[in-house]
């Protein structure tokens, strides 16, 4: 050892995560933490009625490797064929296997610079070549991007709306007007996640024949499940069938399967939490301002509040909530990277947070 | 439509499942099956205990990427280091990172013909080159799948010990002999997914610091967790370091994890569900002989029953089988393909087995 007989490519790749998880940072820390604000999950849960759609799973059955009751029921809710619908491992699954059908050595694709690493993770590992589009004002910049997909011939353009790490969002009558520009060969890859806690009319109202553009969902913000490792797209039936040739189709997980369909089942527990989300953006709102600090208006489950100096003074202010038990994140990419990001809490968490603020941003300015 | 700008290597790839899953099967038929003994689960269940975790497990939060305390018990039982433990979504996620790791076109790998199918799903996803060897004696062959190795310059060789389809093994002994002949730069990916219900004796006492093999571990068999997706490889630290190129890092259910963890510290449970696979093997072998057929000796929670003719023959006993509620199903190369495969069901499900066999023979012999 340790000749691994790697390809190339991946004996080039690092041995990278693209988060450390609250766990890790838990244990070298030696403490757990008080509230846990920096995933984007949702502390206020799921429906009642997903844990017990999970226990009555018969978690010794392989999954249905077709997803068909979640599929059909996906396709009810949306009123659209089961056909334009792939259910797998969350985003993050479903986006490894879409760039794995696309995106090879010498593709090349666009994203925003700062927005989901996840994403750039898996171009990296199939070989393809990342470019990159500023924010304009802390939005991304549909236009933009499409305009550095022409030309770099990119095969996968991606846009978060509602974005992640910002929190800001496009009016979908704004990204239908933006598509006009997508270059002929470009696939959109739509990643909405958050849209379920933002404004109406946020998703662009598609044709889901289009095969310019691939959305894609998931029951792990709104819905309370990210441990549960659900997401789905939606799109032309010829992309969707795609998936087949690539997934674990035994991939997911059985209780899962059952869950997201209650969770789907059971809006009137959505529009509660989206009740709760909407309190905690306000009270966050508030906290940054007590603080002498500016919210950024969010479309999402989070909130990036600018700390209004560099990323190196936000990173010390991060550093100072996580040190007092509140885990958050910040943006990775100057200049959004003067924010930090508190992912929606319950009042007793931004209670934690508001008492913890004010100290981290004195640590922070040295005093 | 449809021009997808696909890989060439995806854009070559048929949309396939390995397997039809048995839901599909009963949509088709519409008729839920009588005994699910098809897909080598446990319907003996996991420990209680496992229900109990999972719904504790918070679903809300995202899993730990680091699968920490899962991989740290794992350690603790095989009495390892947890550096040589890498945690993924079932053996068939393993496979896949492992294939992408190793094998690319021009790559080959050699395993037995009528082997696991989903291992060369995977190496033709990645764009590798199939070797096969045939089984000896209904019987996985190593000395000769080693010698295709060296042959064919093979990165990885499949041997599941004990075997699927056939449940036959090897002793552990032989294997490590037999390792003697394992080319120098082929790993041996030793897919011990039954391995709990087989003798003492069939695991090779293996220096976990070989370089040469990778064992592939599984909570979907014997703990009775197949829908929960959880395998666990054993290796050398360096190749074990190398998942962590490629995983979907928050890939892992939390609840699964939660799951896992809580089934291995049920080693109780453990053998009182060995206790009755060993009556289901019995008693599987009883109902062959009452009506005339042999079944083949097993070291997993299934059976192969020998049918007597050939795979046309077999395949019209399965489909009696089916057409009365048994869901089952059969090795997919000559000669193996003249027996059909029953996993280890309860009492109740064997009577129902017992009841259908001589029926479905019946019909299969032209009434």
């Amino acid at each position: 050892m340790t000749d691994l007989r790697l390809t190339p490519l991946a004996a080039s790749l690092p041995s990278t995560v693209p988060f450390v998880g609250p766990e890790a940072q838990e244990r070298a820390r030696q403490a757990t933490f008080d509230a846990r604000l920096g995933a984007n999950e949702s502390v206020f849960g799921p429906s009642p009625r997903v844990a017990e759609a999970m226990a009555r799973s018969s978690i010794w059955k392989y999954g249905d490797p077709e997803n068909h009751d979640l599929r059909h029921a996906l396709a009810a809710h949306h009123d659209i064929d089961a056909a334009h619908i792939m259910v797998g491992e969350g985003i993050d699954g479903l986006l490894g296997y879409l760039v794995r059908l696309f995106v090879g050595p010498g593709d090349h694709v666009v994203t925003s610079l700062g927005a989901y690493p996840t994403f750039n993770y898996h171009v990296a590992g199939y070989g393809g070549t990342v470019h990159t589009v500023p924010y304009a004002d802390d939005h991304e910049d549909p236009e933009t991007l499409f305009a550095r997909a022409a030309e770099t011939n990119a095969k996968l353009v991606y846009l978060a709306n509602p974005d992640n790490p910002m929190g800001t969002w496009h009016d979908g009558s704004a990204l239908t007007q933006a598509l006009r520009t997508l270059p002929s060969g470009s696939v959109l890859v739509l990643d909405e996640a958050y849209i379920d806690c933002a404004p109406a009319g946020t998703a662009p109202a598609l044709d889901p024949h289009d095969p310019r553009v691939i959305r894609m969902r998931t029951f792990s913000k709104a819905y309370g499940l990210a441990g549960a490792r659900v997401g789905y797209a939606i799109g032309h039936p010829a992309l969707i069938d795609a998936f087949n040739k690539v997934r674990n189709h035994f991939g997911m997980n059985r209780a899962a399967q059952a869950g997201a369909l209650a969770a789907l089942q059971d809006q009137d527990h959505l529009a509660h939490v989206l009740a709760q989300i909407d309190d905690a953006r306000a009270r966050i709102t508030r906290i940054a301002a007590d603080n002498g600090l500016t919210a950024i208006p969010s479309a999402t489950n989070f909130v990036a509040i600018d700390c209004g100096r560099d990323g190196a003074f936000a990173k010390s202010v991060l550093d100072g909530l996580i040190a007092r038990g509140i885990f958050v994140r910040m943006p990775f990419a100057a200049p959004q990277n003067r924010c930090i990001r508190i992912s929606c809490g319950t009042p007793r968490n931004l209670d934690a947070l508001a008492r913890a603020l004010p100290r981290a941003l004195k640590a922070a300015r040295g005093g």
